[in-house]
């Protein structure tokens, strides 16, 4: 089912902060980027930036450097972000809501359609213009709206039993906030992110300076 | 300042993961762990899971394999996770709510000591016990309470500001979630977390099967 072979995640990651920065140029009327160019605003080696893009073929030209318009298209469309993607987020909590409002979504192409939570002092609000709907309507609505790619932000004790309802509604990508782990079979794309796990990043370095 | 070596982003976060499966095992009594229990249980190659561990000695013992709670509290101690840390949330809204309630940090170590905001709705109000304050108290709170990292939860338009005045106060961490780039000088220890970035994780995967 999927085709692409595996690159490392964290190529991944810099193609992400490559492509913000090269529609950032590109906003700035910069036509041409180098790979120091590149490596400097994301914080990288140019010699990462060239392994990186180097994965997916040649690009620029020797001695000149990117076309940013066109890298930027060419990074999207590797990341699967040349069209849009219809978002459903499980749980209207706090967590649900800051999602549900978050600009950075539908800047890089994701659309949120639909919000479900349980509780009935939720269900039938609109946040963010959305409707809060049961989660037991999640198959349905997502057969509606074209639903993609779910976002899991409820409690960890109903983690696991949201994500079975999104694999029955034939979701093939998850992110999951809820601080602990999900069984998915292998044809679903799956990601847990730890809020905690990016504080952790700083701890290394500080560690030492405290 | 500091003085630790630089490895790369990519173990940091892969040593995060280890530290959490270790825990469990040792929460279920599991004495001794093999590098391929840690690659099955976090999704990596066991030489990955070796590789990442001898940046920082060696470990383990041939044929054996290392004992749990040892490596636990070793990679704990790594991560500068061996004492707590206490924290400060600028903005008070749904995602710095949601973060302020976030379980997953103080499992790992995070205290949330302050939270910030302008609004005259919001100041004055407590969630999850924290009184909100004024961000122009930052800096005296910050000393009050020994803040040593801060999480920027505020609208991208307010972002750099809110970074100055928890650089003037001394916060040597600083983790943000406004969408947009902010400038740190080189002693204090930044990252951005961008959660649309999360989900182009799944769409590199996804877009060859739609």
């Amino acid at each position: 089912m999927f085709k692409k072979f595996k690159i490392p995640d964290a190529t991944i990651g810099r193609l992400s902060l490559y492509s913000r920065y090269l529609r950032e140029a590109d906003d700035k009327g910069i036509e041409t980027v180098s790979s120091q160019h590149i490596a400097k605003a994301t914080g990288v080696t140019p010699a990462q930036v060239r392994k990186d893009l180097a994965y997916f073929g040649e690009f620029g030209t020797r001695g000149v450097g990117y076309n940013s318009r066109e890298l930027y298209s060419y990074i999207m469309k590797i990341l699967g972000l040349s069209k849009r993607w219809t978002v459903a987020i499980a749980g209207a909590g706090n967590l649900g809501r800051a999602l549900s409002q978050y600009k950075g979504f539908y800047e890089r192409g994701f659309d949120i359609a639909c919000i479900f939570d349980t509780d009935p002092k939720k269900v039938g609000r609109k946040i963010s213009g959305i409707e809060v709907n049961h989660i037991s309507t999640l198959a349905d609505n997502a057969k509606a709206h074209g639903i993609e790619l779910g976002i899991i932000a409820v409690p960890a004790s109903v983690a696991q039993e949201v994500a079975d309802l999104m694999i029955n509604a034939g979701i093939k990508g998850i992110i999951n906030f809820a601080p602990i782990n999900i069984n998915t079979p292998d044809n679903v794309m799956f990601r847990r992110v730890d809020l905690a796990a990016q504080l952790e990043y700083l701890t290394y370095y500080l560690e030492d300076s405290r």
